[in-house]
């Protein structure tokens, strides 16, 4: 088994009872991490726990980053081969959301670079999936990015559900949400990454994400033809822990990058 | 029938065209209206023909007033009986997103209060439904708002999609930015709505909205337990277009009020 048919099989696992516990409802288990709005469930560590089984059982030597559980310090020396999840992106949407925008993130490094990643919405039933310089699809079907070049056009998504990063958001887009056509923020990374991958948004900016955040989602971008990188156009670092990050369709990259204050 | 019922039947009917026509994709036959970022689709406009010829067909000498086709001024005199109808709100979501954050929302007045109201969101198979007094419920199961009082923990929907209102929507709501727990934009007033009603937010606030756009929402809002009132704290009218709208569980209104500068 390859590692993305690897990713692909344990995330259908994960995703059908992700499901099956969001239909349920009710008690999710909810406890406070850091603060008020950092929730942990009990179905995010059962689907860590989980997933981090089912890679050690598979690939005994690998090393594991992840959100919960006291896994998420990037190992040092850097490893050569890293699986990197978040169980649930999206947690405060899980526990409370009319629309399901949660997913599953798993990306696999190998030599510092992301070579295969894979994300699962369980409430949409799909799952994408992406191969360094294979492309990435959903459910099967190709992804692209879109086209749109005009900033009047763009759909941006800027994220403000963590009220520490909010004033540095505020004060180094403000041109961004003066002149982005669009502006969305549904409050987790993994769906604005898929987003852009499957052409529903154009651009995605944050001061602050964590690696588990965007493994999976960086390269679904880049295989549907977008670009990534940090706010002052410099690569991101995938064990760099926290780092900002613009993500778009590619078309749009430079005219973003011009937008943002220092 | 009451009028209620008639609410149900139509939105049944509209809700499974909609999701026939999102998951058909592709071709929405979309066009823009005012600018690049107002877009109508045909999906749009024939909903709400089919909506408006059910409504004559059943109650002739009623008014209506509707977003689309030539519909969208409030009869002068104001009528009795009028009926309020936003075919999809949401429409950049039901063009292009990965959550289908859209509705069809449609809200009977009478003597210029809203007297029943529905809401249907085509592809969570969720129909809301509120008559005036009798409370308010989701496919049959009643709904409430949260008694969430802090705004620490506050959930607030700030909708920054249209580019005119953002500048006011900054100065006035900058407290609120920055003192909301957690903050969310889906680009729809029905989908925040609707949220506080089924206590998936915890408010809602904007410096201009139209009446289709609230006309069922706020009813469902209130029967559910909260409250919807003006940004300076007066009572809405639901033929006033447009006008600002707090809509809140109730327990948070006075402290949103507080917070929004002049």
């Amino acid at each position: 088994m390859t590692e993305i048919e690897f990713i692909e099989s344990i995330l259908r696992e994960q995703s059908d009872y992700v499901r099956e516990q969001y239909v349920a409802g009710s008690d999710k288990g909810v406890s406070e991490k850091a603060h008020v709005n950092d929730l942990l469930t009990e179905v995010d560590l059962a689907v860590q726990r989980a997933l981090v089984w089912r890679i050690h059982e598979q690939y005994p030597d690998d090393a594991v980053l992840a959100e919960e559980d006291g896994l998420n310090k990037a190992p040092d020396p850097r490893p050569k081969r890293c699986w990197i999840i978040d169980p649930i992106d999206g947690t405060q949407n899980f526990v409370r959301s009319l629309f399901p925008a949660f997913g599953i993130s798993i990306g696999f490094a190998d030599d510092r670079q992301v070579q295969a990643g894979g994300v699962a919405f369980p409430m949409l039933d799909q799952i994408l999936l992406a191969e360094r310089g294979q492309g990435a699809r959903c459910n099967g079907a190709a992804l692209k990015v879109t086209d749109v070049s005009d900033m009047a056009k763009c759909r941006a998504e800027i994220d403000l559900s963590s009220m520490d990063t909010r004033p540095e958001i505020f004060k180094r887009f403000a041109r961004l949400f003066a002149e982005s056509g669009q502006l969305r923020y549904q409050g987790s990374a993994v769906v604005a990454l898929c987003s852009i991958a499957t052409g529903a948004a154009d651009a995605y900016l944050h001061v602050s994400t964590n690696a588990w955040d965007i493994a999976a989602g960086i390269l679904l971008v880049e295989e549907a033809g977008g670009k990534c990188t940090r706010l002052d156009g410099s690569p991101l670092d995938i064990y760099t822990t926290p780092q900002s990050i613009v993500a778009s369709n590619g078309a749009l990259h430079a005219s973003l990058l011009d937008r943002i204050s220092d």
